[in-house]
């Protein structure tokens, strides 16, 4: 994955922090704190996983399913950010 | 949508079907026939969307992100593939 | 369904909305509206009907899942409230 | 959550396993292992995460919704039934 240092950086802090979200949630069944509080960590889970993948899937269309050096201006933007619009909208 | 003959009725012939699924359910809900019944129409009606949603972006990727006139070979059609591939999870 | 007459109207009129939304989609298929306007309707139909699902799902679990005649105060109001909310997360 | 220990165990077993998952998202991230593995690392993940959200949805229409001690035969099981299976659908 072509990304810059600072992407990558970005990306990593997302799955660490995600890492988190399971270890609480682990936490919560050990301690048999609820189903209540486990449902609700875990459907905050999932919207974080969701935002990363929204995340990589941008880096993807971005990056990979055009060369940008070899086939400068040939990703036409407005349509790469409609598709864009509809993933989010259905990784929520 | 610069799609051809044969595409286009393909996806009416999907959006028909999807409504007569809507039909279904309105005459679910009128007949009173049952929550049961009536959360069995709408998850499949669900998944008829999903499956015609999937085929639209299919056809928005492979015709309108990169233009094969003006840039022929520039869209990478292995990472296109696995793009779709995530999209379909994602629709499911 | 014991559904009262008051909630079988505001079903019906819901699913009668998203009828109204598939045929405009087939519509804008048939008048080659574009991907993105396609997609943009998709989108919207997808959200009413996890709308409706989300309301039928309520009265199930309100209705059905216990019977408030033979076991009047059966059913735990707050851990149902807990459950749909989680559904309704789950739906959009 | 009064679970069985047997439940409790099996519930932890699934969410060490999502944590095993996440920390191979990490590493793929970490060795710039491409998008294409990062996507479908994320798509399983969030398989497994739906997974243990149904089974404590499950539990907590079994054991919550209703008190078995002070209502028992109160929980209609079919239509509990026909509840999970409408959430297992919508989790996948």
């Amino acid at each position: 994955m072509a990304h810059t240092v600072r992407e990558k950086h970005k990306l990593l802090a997302r799955v660490r922090r995600i890492r988190g979200q399971v270890e609480a949630i682990e936490r919560a069944l050990d301690a048999e704190l609820g189903c209540e509080r486990v449902m609700h960590l875990l459907a905050s889970t999932r919207a974080a996983m969701a935002g990363l993948m929204a995340e990589v899937v941008e880096d993807h269309v971005r990056i990979h399913l055009v060369d940008p050096e070899t086939h400068p201006g040939a990703l036409n933007a407005e349509a790469a950010e409609q598709l864009l619009a509809v993933v989010r909208t259905y990784l929520k």
